[in-house]
Order: structure tokens, then C-alpha cells, then sequence
């Protein structure tokens, strides 16, 4: 089936959906699921369509822009699965979770290459047959390991960048860089425990409930756009391994989560929120 | 603020979405959000919209149903509070939860009486100053008992009856009579535990989670459709009386979350399922 | 039934739980329940038993003490009803929620009083029955109102104060005089979202969860001893005053169940955690 | 550290903590968690306890018998890894989320083999370095196909047989013979939709929650004891595939949290259903 992906966000104006729909109408396109959100702080528009049927896509996105308000964004897409690239440290749960999805055809991806500035997830990575990029972090300034960690995304031209526990900060440059385009998975509930050690901070704390939090990767640490969130109970009995194993399932989950809303083209960022149809 | 809320169903064509909101744009009407859903199972469309705007409800009902399809559904309402009667027997959360979200405003509807085959809630209910009708069940037949229930029913002209935990079963002519208008809390997780005393069968069947549902009422004994669930987590140490007190809080949830739902008329009911926008 | 809770918590020692229950076996008593636990970080031990059978608590208090390391804290009470008293503001659900709870018996509490800054609530509390009594706040300084609430509290002697929903800053003399007794609801998961406008500070921050707290309260503001949190899912759609009263059926859940644990005498603080028996 | 876990039940009886303990106390073994229940319906007492220190297993059995009723079971075990033998068919997330668990050492088990109907499973049971043994049922009586599975399962000796979406019915032969070593998934929320097509069943009944069951097989089709089990939402958007989808990250969750009660000897069986200290 021949499906595409319609996002479009504007200033919001009397008559948009009646006006979008009609170019899909005319163009004899079918509406498969349809999203509309008007955000009141901004009066802003945001609308998401999956249809099928053939279509020009440079004309629809003609037909809609005369159609639009000035500074109207379009984004039209093919319905097809992401070209991404994984960026881990040590821990298995998050990307043996996303190397068990892409093999079994249920990630919506293609798993490009793993990049770690570690050898332990190397066997793991390859027994899926995925490329393994170790790149070393250790006797090296920290600028030489990001540019030679962006030179190696650079030839694999992924559409997002996933951190699936990726425990090294990343510069302001990387980020802008890879803008929107970079799914981290923080290991609490945000904006609980920014920072190092959530669950060392969690346990000190006390709390009764831990949380994970898939989001976008913004300059300030911890800070980007929210995706998804989870949680588990915990009690009194659990020390901070404990919480830590029983986090890992909900880091896992989460951003399995995370990442099938945004590579089925569901999230709009706006300012620092997620507006997600699903 | 002068809003309505449009519900139409009817079979799926080319463009619906298209023509309805033209028929809003055309007289100035404002959409404040909407939703849409096509059954794939029975190529059903359905459509929730809630505008503002001064408008007469005659007439745009006839310009839409002159762009539908044969046999569409149109409903057209002001948004207001929903005018109920309450069904209970003895035991107080349900209602009580009720009677408080009453008071303080936030229910979305006006209680204009509860009836009950007790007298152990008058009390609470007259406190909150709503009528309460003492109906007992004793020394009187089934079905003189119903028709007293339906005559003092009758008198108030509800738009909904809810049944806070009432624990008598109703015929199935009661039930044609107010047919998606009578709303049920089950004290399970439906299908689990139909019928009577699900806390014992839970119990005996050493479950771990305990829930409820809130279910339109049908012919069928707690086979209505669906409109909320919930569940709660329960243990070993739990007899029947400590699942039975841990379902109090998921049942009276479960009752307000899906009454929330039917009041703002969020819930279109096709064939034995709910399709809800919220 | 002639049921007692005891609860012991000393350092840690080798054959603790040996010697405590030989006690209550050399005096006939049943245990029904028991907990233990050894805090590792600080090799201390606690022990929750509730034991049923004819007892001199004096002379049990005193063979046990014989027994235990030197500072151990040994409590002994019959299993009854807690005396409290309830503090608020404005809003209707939590206090209304454990109004209704006290009315059905299902609270494990007498409430004695409840104490406002506002006459709001007053309607609501008498009709149950329940002592009210308006503190204005205004015209008169922070420490002359709360020295007329603590002589009002100081009347019905309660074992526990509740602030549900109670709006205003206590001072630390205030906290330190009833340490251990306060229990308050925070609308929010802490840490996340400490002090004024939780939900204000969620929606800016775009969360998709949102939660409750309940807590004893000490001088740090929000950062007293969590007894119990819950949460609920939110989304875009949902503005501040979305999340605000979704926010209210965990604010009353949890606060229920945390007091349900406190009345029980199923939680023990040990620096600024609870360790819990349930 | 040589812990150990000692598991016992009997007969409720006075005194049976402190005899218990005092066996522990006086061979210098130190209790590091402790946990007693009594089955009221049954007036039987269930008791789990991990010590650490050295201890002659045999003694400390012999010495306990001497103290408790008649007919009293007593399991003592060094706490160590369980080795154990999965069945699966076709399915890749249970299967995979078991490897990787076991993979980096998560798991408390050591998978031996992994025996299934189909080879579709082969390359990732291999790529983990695990034996895997396929038995076609084509072509093959029922009771053919499982004389080959129980000879394969006896070569290993496995102390427990995992079902990780193993689509075939067991006899109650091969069930009576690996009796409370059993453990399946069941992709439902049991009781609710027991049987063929849970998913199916569910999206036919309109079900706002779907669930997975983690429990003991028994000659009964999933009705055996209850360990584990937990929910995911769904809404009326969802087919039956979209079920399945979101079931299988509540499936592999719930079994994997089962094993990991059953691994650590947390789960007592009593009639027909688990006691569980965790």
C-alpha cells in the first residue's frame, strides 16, 4: 500500500482543516488516520494525516503552501522505516532491547551501525551482524572523540541518532548539529534526578516510584522535549542495585516507545514540548 | 462561552471530513477540536467536533445531512451538564465519590435523584440535599418493584441513569428502554468474573490484579460495551474483605473517569464497543 | 478480637527476631502478622508484629527491653482507631474523601476536627457531623494565626494532624512540635516539581505523567519522608487546569492510602525515609 | 558470600518463628530477610528465609524437623543460579528478552537449551551460543512429538521448563511429570480470555486493558497458580495487531518477572494458587 506521512504546522487560521482536506479530496486521496491539535499558548496549528493513493507529493506541497499561512511548515513523507544509528556505553538492556526489535522486524528501522566508546557491547552488536564502531574515549580531548563519533555518523547519513544509555555528554555543536533528530532515554523521571547517579539520588530520597523518560536532546542536560515516560514501584527493601535493575525494564520500554512514536512521524516539537498523536 | 458539540456517524465516503468542516468554516464557526475514526471492520466513520460560534443548530443540521451519506447520524447539542438519576443499594464510595464531585461542581452533571431498595444511604444523600427514593424490594414481585423504579425514573426525565453499584439486575425491558443511556460500574475486569461476588471468585482464583469497568448496560448481563477499566495490585496477604476494599478505590475511579466521558459525549457505541475521543 | 501492633527498632543483632518472638510465645500470644527488616546502611533493625491473645503490655514492654540492645524503641498498642485532626484550605476532594471514608467506617480514624483558613468547606464538614473551625489567616500575623490553630488542635489532642490540601507554610516549631505526626499531600512526584504550582511547573515542562505525594512533613519544605506516590498519564491536550483535576483523584488516592498505612502503624522513618510493613 | 534459602511449611502451630529462628541463631547463621505467612482457610503457615554463614544443610534440616508438626516440608538450598530448558515456537520477543537476559547475566538461571516445533527461532537462540533442538510436530502423533520434547528436556536435567510462547497444548502426562517446574506466559489477563486467540477475543469484546499472565501449568488449560501478571492500555484505534503488538512488551515483562520470583524461591504453591515473598 502506497501510504505517506502529511505534518504541517502554521499560525492557526479559520477553515485549515477544511482547506487541507480538500487538496487531499481533489487529489483523490484517501484519509487513512487524521490528527489536528491547536495549541492556545501559541495559537499555533498542528495537524498530522496518513493517507494513501498516488500523489505527486511536490504538488500536494504546492497545492497546500498557496493554501497555508505565511511560515507554514510541510513535511511529506513516504511511510518507511528510519535509517538510525545507536550510540551506547556499557549497559545491554537498552540497545540488545532495540538489536532484538530490529531483527524480528518489529523496530520500524534499520539499525545502520552501533557506536560505543567501549568493546563490551561489540559481541552482542555483531552476533545481529549490525557494524560496531568502538571509538575510545580514554588519553584523547574530548572534542577529537565527538568529531571523530560525528565523522563516523557522518558516513552512515542516519535520519535519527539514538543514545540508548550513552554515558558521555555531548557538546552544544553535537547537539544543534543533530537537532530533533536525537533520542536519548534518561534513567528517571525527569524532571526528578537530573543529572549522574538518578538512582543513587532516587534511594537517598526515598521515593516509592521510579521512572524513566525518552525525550529529545536539547543543549541543556536532561532538559529537551519529553517524550514518553514510565514507572515502577519500589520499596524500602531495594537498595540502589535493586532500583537500577528494576529501572532497566522501564528504560527499555520506554524508549521502545519513544521511538515508535517518532519514527512513525508522530511528535511535533514545539518550543520545548511534544505534541504527539498516537 | 457558546459551544456545541457535533457527533455524526455514518457510512465511510471520500471527503467527509472535508464537507463537515466546510459546513462549520462556511458559517463562521470555530473548531475547538476534533476527532475521527473509520472502523476498518465495518467501514464506519465517526466524527466528534466541539465548536464555538453563534450558530442555528437547525440549520447547519440540515446543510450537513444534505452532504452525507443515507442514514448518517447527526447530533447536535449545546455543551451542558447532563441532567441523571443514580441506582444504588448499600454500599457508600460510589456514591458518596458521586455526590462529592456533584457539590463541589466538578461531575458535569446535575443529580436530580438517587434511588436505592435501602434506606442506608438516605442519609449521606440527603445531606447533599438531592431527593432520595426509598424503593424496597421486599414482599413485591420483580417486576412491580422495576416498574416503581421506573415510574419514579420516569418523573425526573434523566438523560442518563447510573447504576452506583445497585445490585439488582434489571430486565431486559428496563434495559431496551434505556438503552446507551444506562451506565454500570462492574466491580471486575471485564470479561473476567461475570455475575455475582467477583472479589470471591478473584480471591479464589489467586489473581494478582484486581480492576473494574464502567459499561453501558445491555441485555446481557455485564456484557455491554466497554468504556472504561482500571486495576489495582493485590497480594496473598488480601482476603476477599481487602480485595474488596482495594476495589473500592478502582471502582469509584473507573464510575467518575467513564461517566466524565459519556457526560462530555465523548463515546459512540457500535455494535457492543465503544469508540472514544478524548 | 483482642489484636496489638508492636513495633521494635534497635541495632542490629544476631538473634533479634528469635528472642522478640519468644516473648510472645512464653505469653500465649498469636502472632497474626510480621515484618522485619535490617536497614544495611545503618545496621538497624525494625519489626512490625501484630499479635492477637490476653496481655500485661507493661510487663511485655519490660521482658522485651531486657532483651534488646540498649537504645532499642519499643511501641505497644492496642490496634484502634487514630484520633486526628484535619487541616485545609479551599478544595473539596481530599478532605471530602476522607470525610466519606470516616462516615462508612472505612477510615481507622476518629476525625476530631477540621481546622480552615477559609469558611469554603464548612458546609461540606458539618453536614458530616465534624467540628469546624475557621482560622481567617488574614489581618493577623503568620505566627498569631498558627498559634491559634495550635491551640485548637491542642484541644482535641489527635495522635495525627492531616493537611489535605492545606495551602499555607508551617513554621519549623510548628512541624517540630508535631514531627512524625504530619502528614501532608504534595501535588506532584517529588522531588520533581518542589513548592508553589506543581502542575503549572509540569505543563511548562511538557511531562507526560504527572503524580502525588503523600509524606510527613519536617522543616524542609516538600522534603519530608515519602509514605506513598502515585501517578497519572497526561498529554498535550491536557492545559494546567486538565492536569490540575486529573491530579485530583491521585491527590485522594494517595493520601488515603498513605494514611490507611500510617493508622495501621505500618510505617517506621528512619533518617528521611519510611521503611513500610504492608 | 554463602547465603542460603531455606523454605518451609506446615501446619500453623504457636511458636513457630521462634523455634525456627532459634535453630538459625544457634548454629550462628544470620538471617538476612525473613518472611512468614499464614493461610487462614488452611491455618497453614509458609515461611522464606535467606541466611548466610556456614551451616551443614543436612543438620540444620535434621534439627528442624525435630521441632516442627508432623508432616512439615523443609527445602534447603545454597542460593545459585537455576538451570533451566525453554520451549518456544515461533515468537521472537520472550525467546530473545530470556537470551538477553541470560546473555548479560541478568537472568539467575542458565539456559541449557531452547526446544522448539518450528527452526524460525534457531539463528537467535544460536547467535547466543545456546543449543537449540528442533522437533517437528508435523507428520507426528501428539504424543510422538512430546516423548521426543521430554527425552530432549531429560538430557539436561533442568530444575525448571520455561514456555516463552510455546503454541502447543501439553498433555497432563508431561505436566503431572514437571509439576510446579512449569512455568508459561499466557497472553491474556487471566482468567479473562482463556484459550486460543486472547487477543482476538479481546478486540472482539471491546477490552479498554489487556494483559498477560505469568503462571504454573497444570493439567487444566491456564488454569494453573497465578505469579505474575500485569496490563497495557488499549483503545478503539487498535486492531487486533496493534494488540499484539503492544501485548508483547507486556508479556516478556511478565514472564520475565515471574522467573525471576521463581529463580529466587519466592513463589510457595497452595492449592491452586502462589504465595510470594518478595
Amino acid at each position: 500500500m502506497n501510504s505517506h506521512i502529511l505534518l504541517i504546522d502554521c499560525e492557526d487560521h479559520e477553515g485549515l482543516i477544511h482547506k487541507i482536506t480538500g487538496v487531499l479530496y481533489r487529489n483523490n486521496l484517501n484519509i487513512i488516520s487524521n490528527g489536528e491539535f491547536v495549541e492556545k499558548e501559541t495559537s499555533h496549528f498542528f495537524m498530522r494525516t496518513e493517507y494513501s493513493g498516488e500523489s505527486d507529493e511536490k504538488a500536494i506541497e504546492n497545492e497546500l503552501r498557496a493554501l497555508l499561512p505565511q511560515g507554514a511548515r510541510i513535511k511529506l513523507n513516504k511511510k518507511e522505516k528510519k535509517n538510525i544509528v545507536i550510540l551506547a556505553t556499557r549497559e545491554h538492556h537498552c540497545l540488545g532491547d532495540l538489536l532484538l526489535r530490529h531483527y524480528s522486524g518489529e523496530l520500524n528501522a534499520n539499525i545502520l551501525a552501533v557506536i560505543s566508546n567501549h568493546e563490551v557491547l561489540r559481541e552482542l552488536t555483531e552476533n545481529f551482524k549490525i557494524p560496531y564502531h568502538y571509538i575510545p574515549h580514554k588519553n584523547i580531548s574530548r572534542q577529537d572523540h565527538e568529531l571523530e563519533v560525528t565523522n563516523t555518523i557522518h558516513q552512515y547519513k542516519p535520519e535519527f541518532i539514538i543514545l540508548a544509555k550513552y554515558m558521555r555528554i555531548l557538546s552544544t555543536e553535537f547537539v544543534e548539529k543533530y537537532k530533533n533528530m536525537t533520542v536519548n532515554i534518561h534513567h528517571s523521571f525527569l524532571p526528578a534526578f537530573i543529572g549522574a547517579n538518578p538512582y543513587l539520588q532516587a534511594f537517598n530520597r526515598g521515593v516509592k516510584i521510579i521512572g524513566a523518560t525518552g525525550h529529545f536532546v536539547t543543549g541543556d542536560l536532561d532538559e529537551g522535549p519529553i517524550i514518553a515516560q514510565s514507572i515502577a514501584t519500589v520499596d524500602h527493601t531495594q537498595g540502589v542495585e535493586g532500583m537500577v535493575q528494576a529501572g532497566r525494564d522501564v528504560e527499555k520500554i520506554v524508549l521502545a516507545k519513544s521511538l515508535k512514536l517518532v519514527f512513525e512521524e508522530r511528535v511535533f516539537v514545539s518550543n520545548n514540548k511534544t505534541i504527539i498523536f498516537d
